[in-house]
């Protein structure tokens, strides 16, 4: 600022200019907004996980009574505690633990706006000078953005496509060292669509155990799966390692706008009880805003009451999803398609450019297939793997047929001549 | 972290460690750990201001009503746009329009959640290495604890309780510098109840003018006023100067519990169009998270169907509050009254220690209040000014009456014996 000018300039915070440009939604956009206008087909959005706006994915009523119910009460007008209603708190430590061997208590639960604000939170808290977290490669970008804003060094492994997207544990020995604050585990995965077994979450949690560091565990898809291997949640490895997971109903209950998510201490051995995080996570959300109380007033009822038939038809969408995925893109000769993924709501497939005329790489494929097609798909590169791409196939069939199909056309005009 | 250890040894995050205890909901929170647990009467909170609780206080039916079409309509169930719906956008850009000279845009509105994460993202926006900013003393403690985190050092200028608690503007011109990113200005006044004249925010901007510094307009208590002065917002003088407006419907509609607030870019002349204002916030909301949007989506109906009986109303209980306020403080010996407050819902009082035997200062008073007397109040030290009171008068009125008599009570207790 300059004193008796006339000019405002604002400096503004250099950290919020690096690295944002290459989160999922700042691309998304950037993809969005350079459409053909004139194309008069409909856009097929293959680009983001966010089913809801198709009428086969709407959610259960029992989210919208639930809701009704909380706001005819007059009970959920007040400010939240920062941690969360302590009713709401303890319906998430009653869900979670049907799927643990030791029962988690209301205390454990920290009620976060979505899963992103849990990432948000846990990033922060655990940010120290000099330290780094390990994150999966290909990941979800938040992760990178959080820790790069907090001055974590971000340390990638690589995910094998070659063993079912699993952690490459050699990679995760030598990246850590006495500085590393954490290790990310996405499961099931986005954006590979991984539904790791017992015996591989074992072995992470064996390996965090031997380097002394806790584990994030993003559970933001649980349940979602379609695959031969049960969702076992890490919080099972919890007297082996502390855990941090992180999820949300905005998946498995198709209402990402509810904004609802937890973030939960899994640590049924006491581990962390001599250290300061529940007081600095509980810092952190007194600093920051909470869900609307509204929404957590609901929670109980939403986990409660709704029925298992909502949950297997939406399988079953996605189950029928996939199987439109490979019969379209077996077809397309510069993709190459991987087993099945087992859960969540994405597709990870190799781009083989060497195949294509005028295509560079990834980047340079969704842009013209939005251009030309209308159709928008995630390239790998903004997941960290290049000449991949990230299909995301929970919308509504015929759409996705279309999408597809339109993709199909793409790749064939601009194939190689042999 | 330990290689080969079994000790998790959390470092976390220092910033986290510091300033934090001496926030509002930190220091209420000890309070109310520490009443007496035998004391039978009800506990009398005058420390924050929440009215949602009290029957009398209920929020409009309007309300209500919006939140459960929008349930319905089953539109507002995805991810919201990181800046917000544009209905929603637009609503408030019409809405804050009306007491203005000019028609703020649906581009100039960002949607928070809450005015407390407005607070978060401008502070985030603005910091820079070696920033400073200004914020009032007495002042709502969260702008200290943003501007902290991010390593913006706070720089405190008076408020006046002798001038109706104006800005003492020698003070900031004396305090400004070259580094100074902005000043933060809270009319309808959190804690003073001060509601700044014409004149007074003419005075303020062109100072800020002068400086070359934006002003941070805090006005979530607009139009909550009952004095002589009519609500001013900020906006007016935006062709002086650039205005960050914030607000939210937490505090005239009672609903805080739905944690939606704005920041608005308050700019006619365009003083901020070549800076990176508007992309740096729409980064910095990218990273975060956003409100509800099926509370978005009401938005349009609440601000558009409320009937200006139901603000009246509330105005009404706010006068009646007032005067019982001074009706039973005035019998206090030990508390010095200053004229009416005309808006939000605080009164600061000054405390007098040299009248009470055993009581040390402010914080003391307090404790030994809420543990004799099971009525909460909040000492002034936790918002800059020793040996003051904030008392939060919009209770209903049976409580307060209650409440300030056993303030009474306890202050003749403790009168030291002439």
């Amino acid at each position: 600022m300059e004193k008796g000018g006339k000019k405002w300039i604002i400096r503004g915070n250099d950290k919020l200019k690096v690295g944002t440009e290459n989160t999922i939604r700042g691309l998304l956009e950037v993809m969005n907004s350079n459409l053909n206008v004139n194309d008069e087909r409909p856009i097929i959005p293959l680009g983001h996980g966010d089913p809801s706006p198709f009428t086969c994915f709407r959610t259960t009523h029992i989210v919208d009574d639930a809701l009704n119910t909380a706001i005819q009460s007059a009970k959920f007008n007040s400010y939240p505690p920062p941690a969360g209603i302590p009713t709401a708190r303890r319906s998430i430590a009653e869900h979670l633990s049907r799927d643990l061997p030791y029962k988690l208590s209301t205390e454990d639960v920290f009620l976060t706006s979505g899963c992103r604000q849990a990432i948000e939170i846990i990033t922060t808290v655990l940010a120290c000078p000099g330290g780094n977290i390990l994150i999966p490669k290909p990941g979800y970008p938040h992760y990178d953005a959080c820790a790069v804003f907090h001055n974590l060094e971000v340390r990638h492994f690589d995910l094998l496509p070659e063993k079912a997207w699993e952690v490459d544990l050699d990679a995760v020995e030598a990246l850590a060292d006495e500085n590393t604050v954490a290790i990310v585990i996405i499961n099931p995965g986005n954006p590979c669509g991984n539904v790791y077994t017992y015996e591989h979450l074992k072995k992470v949690a064996e390996t965090a155990k031997r380097l002394g560091i806790p584990v994030i565990a993003d559970e933001v898809y649980a349940h979602l799966i379609f695959g031969s291997n049960p969702f076992v949640p890490m919080g099972v490895f919890g007297s082996t390692v502390p855990i941090f997971t992180l999820g949300s109903i905005s998946k498995r209950w198709i209402v990402p706008g509810l904004r609802l998510g937890w973030l939960v201490i899994t640590d049924p051995s006491g581990f962390l009880k001599d250290t300061e995080i529940v007081s600095l996570i509980k810092q952190c959300l007194n600093m920051s805003t909470s869900p609307a109380c509204v929404i957590q007033g609901a929670l109980p009822q939403i986990l409660e009451n709704t029925k298992e038939d909502f949950f297997e038809n939406i399988i079953s969408l996605l189950c029928q999803a996939i199987d439109i995925c490979y019969e379209e893109i077996k077809e397309i000769a510069c993709i190459t398609l991987l087993p099945r993924p087992e859960g969540s709501m994405f597709l990870m497939v190799k781009l083989n450019t060497v195949l294509l005329e005028d295509i560079s790489d990834d980047m340079d494929f969704c842009f013209k297939l939005a251009k030309e097609e209308s159709v928008i798909v995630l390239p790998g590169a903004v997941l960290g793997l290049e000449n991949w791409l990230r299909i995301t196939f929970s919308i509504d069939l015929a759409s996705l047929k279309d999408g597809l199909q339109r993709m199909k056309m793409f790749c064939r005009r601009h194939a190689k001549q042999q």
